[in-house]
């Protein structure tokens, strides 16, 4: 019998951790006992608990530990985090050890350093002096590059249910298209206000002056169905008043909404009509080919070739725009970037200082983005399938926030509580 | 070879029943010569075809004139209908002809006689003097009522294209979420104020002068998730202003909408808050228990118990309510019609001068209501599942418009489009 | 600020008990006091707290014991269950206690006493003397019943995760059309094994000798499209060996089994050729018309009417089957219990010693039976669409593990397992 | 009032081309005579129509020819197409002609002139010395390439109904979770027999032996449900039976596909035992990490890394595969294209001589293939959600049958057509 003394601290009791650790050693295979135990007795006292597992074999008790992790166990004995050097441009040591989206600490040198840019599904990169930790994709590691190895030394700090009693605070997404939506939308828009106003304060008065914790940006991720569904006007609106600071799309939502400026038609859906335009993809391919010849987005609109709508109103804004490109492209448009690593890399370079996430109505950019953020940033998947938010639940953005209706119906209903009179 | 010579007269060419007699031919395994054609020239003119069908066996004949009946193909030698005697009360001559929801004639001693109350999937019942044809239900067939069997001298009139150009002049269901629907509900909000404005003419000046076309009612049949989807102060706007004149629900949908009112909440779930109150189902029961010590929803109204919301809107409007149980229903409600067999009787009787059938967010009753709606009246059909519509047309209601979204989202469209300012 | 204190006991902590509990406080607006705690140290010992609960008026006190009670709370206090006469036949005293589907117990005359028949939103009904209760639907109760009123004096049981690791051990439903069914349908088939055995050896050696806890019937709720699907087959096979025992189903199911053997077809589709027959609904409608003359499906099997197929095997196997009518049948057969309140009667006869429900392909008696079940009963929820597993779970049946395939393969699946050579 | 003379041929009743150019003409506005009409009497003789269409403007009348045109509709007074030079590269001239995915010829000088490699939503380009037209997508085009503008000289050639009368007969999709699949893979497998036994024919005997029409590849298109939901076995055998010769993916699948043979698991899913192994997506990356040490997915198969599964027996059988990347992919494998320009151009070069199309489980892969592929290659799109492949005919592909099953169900019926004995 193999055993090994794990510790757990903070809010571990009304955050579910310290059920969820329990649980997890049973599920794997483990047994425990409770060495040491002492729980806050109200909500703001911390608590704190020992755990000794007992596993049939090193290899068990291994997995143990390894399933543990997450919830932030952190076994008794500390020691540094291991490291290996990266054996190609591009390739990392076998044992690396992979992120997860939840703050994370390594330990460098008898001091716990944060990891920079976490993000799940990345390796950590180390430099000793002075003591510092990033998170990095496997294609931009280089050789030589110090990596963390195994499970030694690495703290992951579990989400903590927030104090806040909005729809942000339940922390595991709940997805059904019989839950009233009015009251998941108030709390969205008042947070885009509480965001807005933040990033005014840091605007007029300095960055520090702005709550870091709740973000001076907020991120739309969107898809085409959010044109032809005719939430094109709420959108445009939302980035007019300033609530939209980022914007993730693909080739074909700009498409449409610069063919809506220039034919009236959504991939020749007639917008002002109901009546199926007789043109088919066709307007769709022209719009393509006329931003291809005025060589981008931000040209057409202040050429005025592009007179409103929501590319219209982002390059207005100054809205932080990445486009990246799918193998579904017709075109693409110039600005979409083809190459879908360094696209990736664009979307990172977005991301510091969102403060909310809506992802609507796109499976492929929400997932993306998905794998981009850290946990901490609440999120909100807005798609007419369920699936969708089931999906990026299982991908492991297990925070969003899910919402079953359509993308127009979703855009419109924000824009109104935020006092749009459309 | 055995070979027989129909007819099509009509607008069959826009209206695509020649082509798709031709196809049907073909697909059930036989040949055609075309023995006369006279096109009309332009849309007003009617054209004549005749076809000599060909095939390898009488079986394989019959089985394609049994085919070709429902597009209105006639066979050239017209006899009387053929009729038996129902064997039983509540069953049929084996040979009975089972109806379609498309108009039809029978020929009874040299007469064609209007099929009246007709509906898909029963029964016609004959009289011969005077003459006379009503669809019946199986389950209401007397012992010794005479029955129409076989194919001979029965007429049916396939729908062709109306000369309007909303979206109900498209005669095929297209359910697609990613269509604009606003253009739709622009076209249902128009035919409301017309039935509305139609109904009004009639009950002033006298049911002669209303267009019978066009209808005075509208059908509304809904689920519950109106309710805890938000949609239920739309839905209560649109019959206050004499939009709903009928309404189909089960036992859910009401009692959602009362315990809105009694307790605030839907199926537990706080409407005013967007937390889930600790109730559970505990008000859904405590809700019926009311309505049943009460003795009918109508009382529950006017004794002021329940003070708003749907139940009292149609109360105090007059609208004609059929409430039909189900096996999943809790207590049920006093008003509920236990009986399915009764439950459709009852709908059956509030369907005359229905002209616009609005189902949403509901399957069951949907479906059932299809069932009994002659083709000719204009159907909606919404649903956040784009399965539900496809389901309604796999059914046989292929005229009915499927529209993919949630439907608090559409009724609040809806509204406003009649300007609702909610 | 007014306090009660609560009594936990049980595998609280591997059960996730104690963490929900302390949740739900803090989720409804109190605080707590860890007053007592005791924590098993290993699996198999129980534990034991006592927690202080604070809130700021009586009333949310009230409505924070009224939440935590499903979870296994009691208060330190115990007293006697309180009741009040029915006052009206089917109608209960406003204040009833409305039930879950966990075990549970109510204090009569100082004696803890099990509820039988329990399942969820019903009454319980108590008689003193003996002192005896039986869970009771609100339209079955008398005037002057006593029925239990508020929360004093009644302890409900929450599932404890079961000793086995197979897919019921989970505890809460997970829907995902993603996960791998290959073992969630090995484990199914390994426990209808199980209860077979256990049946054969009830059967021939009495119940007391079988272990009531897996039961001694495997039900079966299953929708249409298990035969136009293609399930036909191994379903029959399946209870020609003696693994089904009780069949819930509505009055298309049958019909499409019957039309099946009678046609070859199933809606009009051609079951042995792809290409639809030009019947349509025809043969649905012959069908039932035909099993109405001969009175009911057992005799037409018996006559020979019907030689093969599911409802065939059924009637030869002794299956006990229950068919619920619904607003949308057709007919219907004669066999169809058409009244909603008699045929829930119908299925909770049914249902004692199920050890397993298999619900496929349907939503409305997936749901009507999720309302009759026991927590205690495995449940399984197979759809296409992963809407209906969730419907279920958000209807309260939240034990049910789902399925998202198509009712075909999942039937040919699970009959392979069991070594169906199909 | 504008008027213009259009001509139709060829089989133009039983494929319903004639009702759909009525249609048209009525549905965009206009009016028509019919002047010519001469009817084939029997399936073989093909019809001949003169049409006179009137419109109320130039415009009106140009919107008309435009939307009859894909229908086949030629104008009376014929002439050579029109071409402009490319402005620059990679973007069309304004006016260019964009393509359907049907069979097309242009007029050069007086000459009817196939276009090559036809594909939806490309261009035209033409050389003059010796006539030649080929399709060309918008980014590959080069300053000063001739290509065709407007309307004239354009012919394009429906579909006609096939003669044989199985799934891919019916022309247009018809998705509906509710039809019988069996008798659909019959057909499907079928086609794979012909296919490749032809392909043995041309391997043997030369390219000119083979039946051109038919095609001598099946292309598969998967997504990574394939491996986590069970379809491994059933794929790689299909592939090691010669049964797949082109394979079309992302980074997703194949990972997954080489995480079973390295860990056993699927994104962490054991695929050997039912319970979710607590490695997440570790393997994932540890898989992606391994291969990128390796070079290639050639590299593992040949080194022996990888032994088994859908790369192995790829490499093995010589596949020609096509992986595109995506944004939100892990690593990626090193034999990802991740420029999506780049990977269309390599879907296309694998395209040449594909009988047969099964888009398996993929949403984004499934779409890109349908904008490559001609109408003419028959095509399956199997998934479990409805929506997947009504989206694929709503980009255009219309052609494509829908399955609605999960997709390892899908390939183990497939393969046990073809006599797996899995």
């Amino acid at each position: 019998m193999k055993t090994e003394t794990i510790i757990l601290k903070g809010h571990i009791i009304d955050s579910l951790i310290f059920a969820k650790v329990l649980d997890t050693i049973l599920q794997v295979g483990g047994t425990f006992d409770i060495s040491e135990i002492d729980i806050g007795k109200t909500r703001e006292d911390p608590s704190i608990v020992k755990i000794s597992i007992q596993a049939e074999s090193s290899a068990l008790l291994e997995k143990i530990l390894q399933a543990v992790q997450p919830h932030g166990a952190v076994v008794e004995e500390i020691s540094d985090c291991t490291t290996l050097k990266a054996p190609q441009d591009g390739v990392l040591p076998d044992s690396f050890y992979a992120t997860s989206h939840l703050a994370t600490q390594v330990r460098l040198k008898g001091q716990w350093v944060d990891v920079e840019a976490i993000e799940m599904d990345l390796a950590i990169h180390v430099q000793f002096d002075p003591p510092q930790a990033t998170a990095i994709p496997m294609a931009r590691v280089k050789r030589g590059d110090y990596i963390v190895t195994g499970r030694n030394g690495i703290h992951v700090f579990p989400l903590e249910r927030p104090k806040g009693r909005d729809v942000f605070s339940f922390m595991e997404a709940q997805v059904s298209s019989e839950r009233p939506n009015k009251h998941i939308i108030a709390d969205i828009a008042k947070r885009m206000r509480m965001i807005r106003d933040n990033r005014l304060k840091a605007l007029s008065q300095g960055a520090d002056a702005a709550n870091s914790e709740l973000g001076t940006k907020v991120l739309l991720v969107g898809g085409p169905a959010i044109v032809h569904s005719g939430g094109r006007d709420a959108l445009s609106w939302l980035i007019d008043e300033g609530y939209i600071h980022v914007l993730f799309c693909g080739n074909a939502r700009p498409t449409h909404d610069m063919e809506a400026s220039l034919f009236g038609t959504s991939l020749g859906f007639g917008l002002s009509a109901g009546d199926i335009a007789p043109h088919g993809h066709e307007h769709h391919l022209r719009t393509i080919n006329k931003i291809r010849g005025l060589g981008s987005i931000k040209q057409a609109v202040e050429s005025g070739v592009i007179k409103e709508g929501i590319m219209a109103s982002c390059v207005r804004q100054n809205v932080d725009m990445v486009l990246a490109g799918s193998i579904r492209d017709d075109g693409p448009l110039p600005d979409v970037i083809t190459d879908s690593v360094k696209a990736q890399d664009a979307m990172r370079a977005a991301l510091p200082d969102v403060g909310l996430a809506l992802m609507v109505a796109t499976t492929l950019h929400a997932i993306a983005t998905g794998n981009c953020l850290p946990a901490k940033v609440p999120s909100v998947c807005v798609d007419i399938n369920p699936a969708v938010p089931t999906k990026l639940s299982d991908r492991g953005s297990f925070q969003a926030v899910g919402l079953v209706m359509d993308s127009s119906s979703f855009l419109k209903e924000l824009a109104r509580e935020l006092n749009w009179s459309g």
